[in-house]
């Protein structure tokens, strides 16, 4: 299999029709070089759907923007960066509240129609009246240029380096619809910083069921398979919002499917892009995990491997020690026959049938350093169960990243 | 809750009566300066015990002892560090097996009356004719003095820093008992070298069934209850030989039941001592979750922050960001409501109720600056489930160690 040595950088993709975006510095984050409050703006009434953090301990937005979707109706996100809004109970979910009406009516719409999204610092309370100025301005800047959405997506970031944007176009039999996509996430939380967001606008027309259906399968293959350092945020949540601006009925059939298809590409690539942009990185690891009884049984694996501080070093030092992608499999919670593992790293066979096999150390260490990617390939058995799965390794730079910041 | 400043190093204990112990440098590990193997004799037919590593990708010795113990009748257990003897299939079983009749013919005893203990690099062979050749100088210098045991528990260590050891007299009502314990592990994996191992012995009598209740007792609320990487080892052993040198009938009631506190004790402050020499660690994490529906709920909690890269970073960045630690707990996978959780770091409380708590954050700070021990209080309930966790922060030195070793 190729191993890739450069992430995708395209050119940023249009924003579907009827789409607007717009970013600025209000003063939540201290650098005033740094947009921290972004608005995205829907002319038309939007479908939304979003998939959201599983921990127990969420922020106030993902409370709010789950009990709205999916829906109809929605006229923009309003994002902000710098403080996460987590851990702040009842005022924190008013100030949610608030924050989503503020935009909606610097949109001329109803304070509902308008989802919220927060990432930074945990448990301090948001500053209002910096957010009020901040929705004032971005939707003052709002446009459908190139830089507008290029300065949305950057707005969105914490301690990304890079902005994370994918786009695709499909055909339908209506005449074709656009998708844009961007993210953020560098670590699930990074230092004092945080989590994942990703938002996907879209001017196909689509019913919410049918928006939320695409929206959780594709996320499931995708977002649900990268991890930086395993650590869940209080905040990860990815939304899809249609406007239906391209013309024509709801997708459906093979059209709503080519659309699942394309979505789920340009969540692949943001997706393989945040590993990519992991915390001191200097690898994306793709773990490639087939023969397991279930893909739910091939994910546990692959993440126990992501997510092993002695593989992720280890590839970080391009040390072909397999040894520690072999023993993270055995503690991942599967059902496992040792005797039955096949091992490829970088597509060389290195552990077969429960016992080592001769291999050049120099060469595949050599291979490690020089690409990007590093490809580990672990089968397990005969079963259907298979996945692909992002991760970054780990080094000294994410260590002072994230203990060097003091409070 | 006091926080202690220095872990215990104290002299070291006086081995049980039968017992020797010896260990050479034989050349299985490059550094000269370093025994490699170690044996431990007991002079009349011992009980033991042991506890396992659940990693499905086991090693060799471990499949040897595991099908040996519980039992009666041992002389001795060999030890070898600098290779693991895992993932290296029949071969490496075979190795084992002979590994222990070599001991046992230096002892004039049966060939399976040995156990046999590995670490170190996964997936090579034993280097069959150095380890006869050590096994024979280990049994050449078996003695019951001080530096016969401080020797043996060097001779067990990969990236230790320094030796675990720790003893206990225990009054019985046959007259009194002692036990010695010592046990090596840095890394769940190190650099390429690995593993967990204990050895206690003790001149009580035993039966075998006992040993082992008494035994995994002890290691499921210490042993158990410390991780420095999350990562699981495939040669994780813990065995107890109990030759009744100090006369009387075998342990049963109140005695039985001294002696496993005696146990607990030698085998906490073992566990706690890995912790505190965790690869680069300049913090030992003490994490009490109370409050929790079960002792595993409590455990499954505990651990979660325990190997959360970003809780680690802040303890070693002296950073009082709570956020992490509440959000840790979030994803254990254990039921939780963020209304009930409290939150102490060094005793001043942070986190109650769902909402952040006032507090000076350079006093937290200079606190876990100041101190060895960082201790993390987490009630989360009102369920009976507590347990004591210990773990090490995470370091570019551990990050180095692994990393910078190259194949």
């Amino acid at each position: 299999m190729a191993i890739a040595d450069t992430p995708f950088r395209g050119p940023v993709p249009p924003l579907p029709h009827g789409f607007r975006m717009g970013a600025v510095h209000a003063g939540i984050k201290r650098n005033a070089t740094r947009e921290d409050v972004t608005l995205v703006a829907s002319d038309l009434p939007a479908t939304a759907a979003g998939v959201y953090t599983t921990n127990l301990v969420f922020a106030a937005p993902v409370a709010l923007d789950r009990s709205r979707t999916p829906g109809r109706g929605f006229r923009g996100v309003v994002i902000n960066s710098g403080n996460a809004n987590a851990c702040t109970g009842a005022r924190g979910l008013e100030d949610a509240r608030t924050m989503a009406a503020m935009a909606a009516k610097e949109l001329g719409a109803d304070g509902d129609a308008v989802l919220v999204l927060s990432t930074g610092i945990i448990g301090e309370f948001l500053p209002m009246e910096t957010v009020a100025k901040g929705i004032r301005s971005a939707a003052a800047a709002l446009g459908c240029d190139e830089k507008s959405a290029f300065t949305a997506a950057r707005g969105m970031m914490t301690t990304d380096t890079r902005p994370k944007i994918a786009g695709a176009s499909v055909a339908t039999t209506a005449g074709g619809c656009t998708l844009f996509g961007m993210a953020k996430g560098a670590a699930m939380i990074g230092p004092k910083l945080a989590t994942m967001l990703g938002v996907i606008v879209t001017d196909a027309a689509i019913e919410p069921d049918d928006a939320q259906k695409v929206l959780a399968a594709a996320a499931e293959e995708t977002f649900n398979c990268v991890s930086v350092d395993g650590h869940m945020s209080t905040n990860d949540t990815v939304l899809l919002l249609a406007n239906g601006a391209a013309g024509g009925p709801p997708l459906s059939g093979g059209d709503l499917e080519a659309f699942g298809k394309a979505l789920h590409g340009v969540c692949e690539t943001l997706a393989r892009d945040m590993a990519d942009d992991g915390e001191g990185a200097t690898h994306v690891m793709r773990i490639e995990v087939s023969g397991a009884a279930s893909r739910d049984a091939a994910r546990q694996v692959a993440r126990t491997i992501a997510d092993s501080p002695l593989v992720k070093t280890a590839v970080h030092g391009a040390d072909p020690n397999w040894g520690r992608i072999v023993s993270a499999a055995g503690y991942a919670g599967v059902p496992l026959d040792p005797a039955r593992i096949h091992l490829k790293l970088n597509g060389v066979p290195l552990f077969e049938g429960g016992a080592p096999l001769p291999f050049d150390a120099e060469a595949v260490s050599a291979s490690i350093r020089d690409h990007r990617e590093t490809l580990i390939e672990l089968s397990i058995g005969d079963g259907p169960g298979r996945i692909r799965f992002y991760s970054s390794d780990l080094t000294a730079d994410y260590v002072h990243l994230n203990a060097d910041y003091h409070t």
